[in-house]
């Protein structure tokens, strides 16, 4: 089986010009200037950008979470992120504390295996560091191709570790080639406000958002930063919001440390005013919050900088049923926003369109990166020949408008609700196959692979 | 006229795959798995590295300075560099103060057109700004394809300018499209150091270190990149060699500016230890000097984290009968060291093979974004479709030795004489033409072309 | 009853004169030049400095820890402390968890009323912050005189407090006039490592230095700041030792912050070199530990710069054979050294004796600034008409020998054994009274009385 | 002769208490509670403030300047500062450019000697620094009593000396116990900035305003603490005004540097908005120009951390019809403002009034750290037995309104004018004789004396 996109213009982390692409069963074979080949398919991409797959490091797909589960499953959500040109996601496996690391790759496993539409692979999330988690982590790096840990420095009794639990953690994870990821805020002082808030009838969204001031992310951020230095276990912080998570990075390059930032796309292009529109706030409780104008214009210049590697989503849709849960107490608001298909044509429209980042920045951040850090490059991540054909058709002057109407996500709101891109996904390819075309999905549930992954060494 | 390299390791900036490359005529035009295509020729690469031609955008050749020149010419330097793996190389115009931009550039012109054997562009050195040098800044950028404008910080009364014409410069270059570059050292502290120390009669080479140390670069730094900040002018800091100045370029993150920097090879690899054995330590007489290994440190972490883009040599040669001209007094010495030949086997050997870096980050930083942050990309400093066929076939096994003997720059010492590296280049190619081969070279002076740049953004 | 110090050298925190101090019954009621009044007693002080008696505000006297007493009661402490020039100290009071701040108050007063020879006052140590300690703060500082509050982020299960707890405590604190102070490390990381050198079975004391890295106290100290600025709660870091943590005050100055800083002679002047000495290393088990040369500098420099406010003891000292409770694991030696009778002696000697600091700077890190910043001025601290009569009289020229053989402290051993100082305490008045003249001390067990302290603004 | 002030509230730079200050001839002899002695004059404090005579170490009295003089002689200018509280000032002697300074200290000399009403020393601008200039500086330090030498890194061709002659000067002031004082700011990028406002007829005051940037401030700043640094020479910046200058000071911090920092009484309650008022705008043209809220804040911070260690004025009048001079542009305004006067009374009012600093910083800031910087401590700065009897008595809750027909400076516009004021000088002693009291001066021109000062060491 063979598939020729013709004459589009070739984007990937580094390049930037035009030629065809062969792609032959599952992987690109060649790419060249008319190529003179038959093929079973040919896509004209002429006056198209070309680029890599997207890859989104971090979802939540059908995860339980304050009592309910996120309205994503596998399928719906991996099938939305192809609409949206992301073929590959990472979804978390949150071990249960006390319990074992393997119990929850298994629990995760039976809802992902068959069901997934996209291809997915597995951050573990470790809630419990002890002796007997320490014997699995060598498993999962070696046996599961799980090589990134993620760890939690908020939500005490229920996924928070300590410090001591961290270092341990580092010391192993470093061994076994591995990464250790961070949801880094300070958890205690953020219980504390919202304890705080709620004795004193402070309920609105607005109070989540003042639950978790920027120095509660700076903060931990520069502890989980001075851990890593001292384990030399490679770093990788989750959605940054701030300036003053990002300026503890940058400190930090003067003891010659380079620590991995993800951002996402929310805290690029929204900001906390949206919180004073009273219970619609809402849609956008998540944790970290949203920040402000100079915290998006730091995050654009840390991208630049080469300090933010990676624009992800945090991904993690509940309906406005679910919501409502947190009515009259924010704490009760199930944490997320949906964000999975909107990723990749919203950070080329406010991105790239204007004039943020240059094209191939864009695929670094939205592609690359996250699978060069992540242990799945040169299959996932770029268009080479050898790799991969996860392949976005893109028209880079088409002007759409994002709605709750026609998005495919599992969730009866959008958080970006009218909002006028330019740029839009035409045709999506996952190893090799025409997943999305014409906005209709052409593959089925079962489709996505689980994507083993490789150790990694915290240099790309 | 169709040559096809087989079966080689490709590695680009971010790729990394095996692949076949079909060259026609002075381009790349196809990249395949088992490309079923006739060539002309056919080079099995096989267990090699197959990377682009690197670029080293910092090289004095035949120029005049101190009463002398420096002993590589265009043709003897460009060839060494493509003995080297350094397929194009970026040398530096100097106007006199009190004449004209275009006035050096005719000169230049005469001595390297019909000259290179490698292709070649030009920096153009600012050295006294006013309103006729305000007019050509235009001209050299829309009709000579030269769009990088270099300054000096010291030599008062011979090449450096004062920040009143910085800010102008500066304001200016941004308006056209160009970039502007610093030798970055406070020239009048070193003035006085160097009075001082030749009143005393501290004369050896050492004193040409102790003459230049770490806060005058360090202090210039800060004050250009304050400059380019003010200006929001795209700045360039050439030859940056100590942790002193790179922490000003990482404070400068803070305020969301970035500023490019290049490192060289030496201040990578030799220090100030060298400055110790009498006036041998003329031979690493250089401005800036070698520094300590905790600078080494600092740069080798300065390039993973992004904050140090570019390796190049800052290649100036002299041969030893012209070091002699300092025999009595360190400040007579011609400034400068060969390296042109040697940067990116050594790059390769203390940097891939070591362990500092890997593979994609040394073709990033000695290959592409010299290309991209002065205008050549996509022609040079990759390999992709369309691209110039700028190619290193390269081994990475191979030991060899650095040598005056062996070596093909017109000077009679080696600044890295003995040197036991790992990893050899075999063969290179310039647009589609064999250029070195079998320690050979193929081609011949004149063959080498002058590239006219482009536009640049200072987003790269 | 009146004295009269004739012709003195007064040295004030900013002062230096010479005059004549008529002391009236407990204070001091006129300085002049030649006074001309009769008093009861006459000394003579020419050629002697004349200033304040010592405040050492970090002791811990007759303390539970580890299972045993430090050595020294408040009787044999304050005694010692009134040889070496000090006149006051702050002892520490210790929350047991689970139980109030009442209850504790009452047991240390039980050991300290009628048995100090020297002034004493309580810091109150808050092990356990919940809603009846909160009730608490408000009787300390309005009715028991006590402002200001310890923590430690170490010694969990014991006596650490997490950061939610700080969180509501300087809240509380704030609201209520007082001051929190803090020992700064990460008792997490600490644990951990602590725990790992067991299991390895590296058990001497070097191990004791090992696991507490610099960065477990800098990551501490810059915690700690960012939840002062946060609540706006004035803050005090004990026994700070190393640049690392120094750092992070200094990095805070850019947010308009100030944090007040104590260091201890100990880390001023001596290394971790100690450690190397086997089990005799066990005398400088402290926590923190003793750091390295560069810290001593960046200490002093600090004093000099005004961001190091206090040189203190920790005071703590045990017995040779409670040391030895620890011989085959470093974990198990009581940690502390004995100190504070050398305190102003050892920072005359080696800080202005040997020009790093000034005279009244001395004065200011010794005695006005722990009475400024813990509530005890004008009435403690100072050389004023209207203080206490709380007077060094000390020969700067006098060389002489710390011993255990000589020194009055309640332990076997000498931290200091054999340094030669210059400069001594020569005669001590205590609110009025001589207290110590020819190496003797003159006044008894009881005379110290407890100093109520006033609430304080963070701004001295 | 003697004078006895009973009964007032007594405030240092560290002290703060009641009693009787008995004064004869020209120092103070004794400080008592109720001291029983007879006096020739006893002047009652009750309920006052009793504080050392302020000093303003930067005025510029009858300064040529622009081709004008500053307005005030050293008679009504040093008669000006005394019925403000201030009983000391130091002026800038200012080289000519080839000329010697002892031909220019002649000059100031013969202005200031038999005119001046209050005290007044010198500072010597060395706007000339050569082999001549170098012999000279021993002999001002030794011989005349001038110990610290002012620098201008702005005002090219006319004030300015360039960083080699910084150097030099630095290391011959630091052999001579001097000190270095600097206006920091890039002259080089004024000068750009001015010559493109005015080519592009931009010319009122706003323009001066814009035409001298933070950066340009804070880049000298950085570049003079650098300078300081390497040549371990005492540095003093004059008149800083922002944020960015001061965070300069602070990085400077963690090399263990300390840098002495003045700001101006305009700086902490003025700021840039005061330059919209066209023409009007030109009352406040000075250099550096008025900042913004944000840098008052950080300089009320700064003081507080003990970064800045003087609030001084550099009081330079000028009358209206002088300001008019620039009324078709800004660069031709005199540069200066009229605040000798109003110093200690605005500072009183804004700083300790609303709480923004304590009493004892603000004598330390206003009177103390003034002598002790400039070598003229004990005799100047404080309240002790034996300095001179310079003595405010202030009324702290006396309110009052600041304008042009009440105040003695020589100039016709008040820059404070209609300013509502807390606090008020009532009576003021110079060298132990009532020099203001009931608002009348009752010295004569020529009471005045020049202070000879000592060396310094840079450590305070
Ligand atoms: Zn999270
Ligand atoms: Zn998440
Ligand atoms: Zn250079
Ligand atoms: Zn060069
Ligand atoms: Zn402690
Ligand atoms: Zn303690
Ligand atoms: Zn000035
Ligand atoms: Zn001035």
């Amino acid at each position: 089986m063979s598939l020729l996109i013709k004459n589009g213009r070739i984007i990937t982390a580094v390049d930037d010009y035009r030629a065809d692409i062969l792609v032959e069963e599952e992987t690109i074979s060649a790419i060249g200037k008319n190529l003179s080949v038959q093929a079973d398919t040919v896509v004209d991409a002429t006056g198209k950008l070309v680029f890599p797959g997207g890859i989104d490091p971090h979802v939540h797909l059908d995860m339980p979470f304050m009592g309910t589960f996120s309205s994503d499953t596998h399928e719906t959500g991996t099938r939305a992120a192809l609409f949206g040109g992301t073929t590959t996601v990472i979804d978390f496996v949150l071990q249960k504390q006390g319990r074992s690391l393997h119990e929850a790759l298994a629990e995760w496993n039976a809802r992902a295996q068959g069901t997934a539409v996209g291809d997915y692979s597995f951050h573990m999330a470790v809630t419990d560091f002890n002796e007997n988690t320490k014997a699995e982590i060598q498993q999962m790096v070696e046996e599961e191709g799980i090589t990134s840990f993620k760890t939690f420095m908020a939500y005490k009794g229920a996924l928070m570790i300590d410090d001591r639990q961290m270092i341990g953690l580092m010391q192993e994870v470093k061994k076994q080639g591995g990464l250790v990821t961070v949801h880094a805020t300070n958890g205690d002082v953020i219980d504390y406000l919202i304890a705080k808030h709620r004795s004193e009838g402070k309920l609105s969204p607005l109070y989540h958002y003042l639950s978790q001031p920027e120095v509660t992310e700076a903060e931990a951020s520069c502890r989980f930063a001075d851990m890593a230095d001292y384990t030399g276990c490679p770093g990788y912080i989750v959605h940054m919001t701030c300036e003053g998570a990002l300026n503890g990075v940058r400190n930090a390059t003067r003891r010659n440390q380079r620590v991995f930032v993800e951002t996402c796309i929310q805290y690029l292009v929204l900001d906390a005013s949206l919180y004073e529109r009273d219970f619609e706030g809402a849609k956008w409780v998540m944790s970290p919050p949203l920040r402000e104008k100079k915290d998006q214009e730091a995050l654009w210049a840390g991208i630049n900088q080469g300090l933010v590697q990676v624009v992800a989503t945090d991904h993690c849709p509940f309906m406005w049923e679910q919501k409502l849960m947190g009515k009259d107490d924010f704490s009760k608001i199930p944490n997320g926003h949906p964000a999975i298909e909107n990723r990749m044509e919203l950070l080329f429209s406010e991105g790239v369109h204007k004039g943020n980042i240059t094209l191939n920045k864009y695929v670094e951040v939205a592609c690359t990166n996250p699978a060069k850090i992540f242990g799945m490059f040169p299959r996932k991540g770029t268009l080479a020949v050898g790799s991969d054909a996860d392949i976005v058709i893109f028209d880079p002057d088409e002007k759409h408008t994002l709605s709750a109407q026609t998005h495919h996500m599992n969730v009866d709101y959008s958080a970006y609700e009218g909002w006028a891109l330019t740029g839009k996904v035409k045709t999506v390819l996952l190893r090799g196959t025409v997943a999305i075309d014409n906005n209709e999905c052409l593959i089925d549930k079962g489709y996505g692979q689980f994507i083993r992954r490789k150790k990694v060494s915290g240099k790309i």
